[in-house]
């Protein structure tokens, strides 16, 4: 019997990652999306429904939407689909939720259409449901969401990325304050020049992150977790930042830095036990701020997305 | 009987290779200086001959004489050491000349001192006389010549030198253009900034790279080759370079670009065979320029500078 209908799980994701602004990002596991796509008779994309936050329901103006729409427009099915949406990563969060969608639907609807695409073809459609999101072409979040762990985008157009190995006994701590900065917004606080000197630094940093993910280099990856391009700038939208990188390299970490556009902040650690603390020093920042905030901790999800 | 005289081979060099200006680099084996380093009872640095090419004798004016004098004065040995210069690496090449010189004089001492420095520390005594040389602080010819194969320049303060691994089959052909490009000079011609999108571009580039070299993938090395940062602008000193690239590609290069701050252009190939293809192509663009030429083809030299 042929599939008609696909649960699935749609992770979050952290971009950026310091040192790679527009081209890095890994895969988180314990958030993530929960989407339902249903093969109906009557052609087109629908979203039918969408839980925790409020979202555009009219398929082109929702990112999963949009790339589900760039999708049928290239394949031309003679059937349609619903989507529902069952959000649990707050758009705006930094942590890849509109990419979750943009990846989700695509991805479901290639299960249920038998694999026409592989991954590449389907990030080229969800790329134009995160442009929609976005206001620019990229897939720093896009691309672990669909591969998995650790991931480079060697180039937008033709879209080309890059699976890295993961480091063993590496996780991730993710602060969420909840307030929200919109990807667009953050993007127009950026420079439209950067220091030839600052440049020069940022990819001797992300050429030894890569070095280090093969190396297996605790040490070398944390050394490599420095942003000297965009957090002097986007750090100021984050209320407590420089005490919270702070009180996270005191609890351990290998490094500290802002998590796609914000307000999110990620601390990579050697070990559970080391996230735990940073977990704590997170809320020990936060706890009278009187702003609310969500933590995760979380290992590096290495399969990406996936059918439940 | 304790080693009194050394004599060492201090190979050339090729810095930035396209994507990682200032802190990329690989070592060629076909070409280089030789040193002979004698320990004296007279306290010192001395230049005592040079051969090849017109360069300074004073020792506070010559690389191999400035970085030895940093060793020296933190050593404080109860010698003194004559040094001759067997300049085959012309100076202003673009192929790492003063590095040869500033790591050979203290590869060279080190050896007869018993090995007191690592490679990271002799650097960081070469980083003074490479200084003198190009009026800036950089590592990223030197860190090649002393440790071989492909470098990555973590950082220069403190010395941080990643040693990449090689790709197997992989050559280089280097023409020299026999016009003179001070390293000075051709870096007053950079821009101060660079627009945000280009940087990103680069760092792509070079985490694709140093990702290429983990994974043995030629295709992908080839195409990290890029550089939309500095070529452009001193692509400009060097005749007839975009008919050389050219014709490099047609002849199938996986790459070409400048070599260091040029006139020398490199190009890495994957086989000897398509390395003398590039060869031929090289020399036919340039055989009726009117500027003489020299054209090396060399293997990857992973061993770096070294006793003969």
């Amino acid at each position: 019997m042929k599939q008609e209908q696909i649960s699935i799980f749609s992770p979050a994701t952290v971009a950026n990652v310091s040192c790679g602004f527009d081209v890095l990002g890994f895969c988180l596991d314990t958030i993530g999306d929960n989407m339902l796509i249903t093969k109906t008779a009557e052609p087109g994309i629908r979203i039918t429904r969408i839980e925790g936050y409020n979202l555009p329901l009219e398929a082109d103006k929702n990112v999963a939407g949009v790339s589900a729409l760039a999708l049928i427009e290239d394949y031309k099915p003679n059937c349609g689909f619903n989507i529902e949406i069952y959000k649990k990563i707050k758009p705006g969060s930094g942590i890849g939720s509109s990419s979750a969608s943009a990846i989700g639907s695509v991805f479901g609807i290639n299960e249920l259409l038998g694999k026409p695409y592989n991954k590449t073809q389907l990030t080229e459609f969800a790329i134009k449901g995160e442009a929609m999101a976005s206001k620019s072409r990229h897939a720093d979040n896009l691309a672990p969401t669909i591969f998995g762990g650790f991931t480079l985008v060697k180039s937008c157009e033709p879209v080309k990325i890059l699976q890295l190995p993961t480091l063993p006994d590496i996780f991730a701590v993710v602060i969420h304050p909840q307030i929200e900065i919109k990807t667009s917004q953050a993007r127009t606080m950026l420079p439209a020049n950067v220091p030839l000197r600052d440049a020069i630094t940022q990819w001797s940093n992300l050429g030894s992150f890569v070095h280090a993910l093969h190396t297996k280099d605790h040490g070398l990856l944390g050394d490599s977790l420095q942003d000297v391009i965009i957090e002097p700038h986007r750090s100021k939208l984050i209320p407590k930042f420089n005490t919270l990188k702070q009180a996270a390299m005191q609890a351990g970490a290998l490094g500290c830095g802002i998590s796609g556009s914000g307000p999110s902040i990620f601390s990579l650690c050697k070990g559970e036990k080391k996230a735990k603390q940073v977990e704590i020093a997170f809320e020990h920042v936060y706890k009278d701020s009187g702003i609310d905030f969500e933590i995760y901790v979380s290992g590096i999800n290495e399969e990406g997305i996936k059918v439940l």
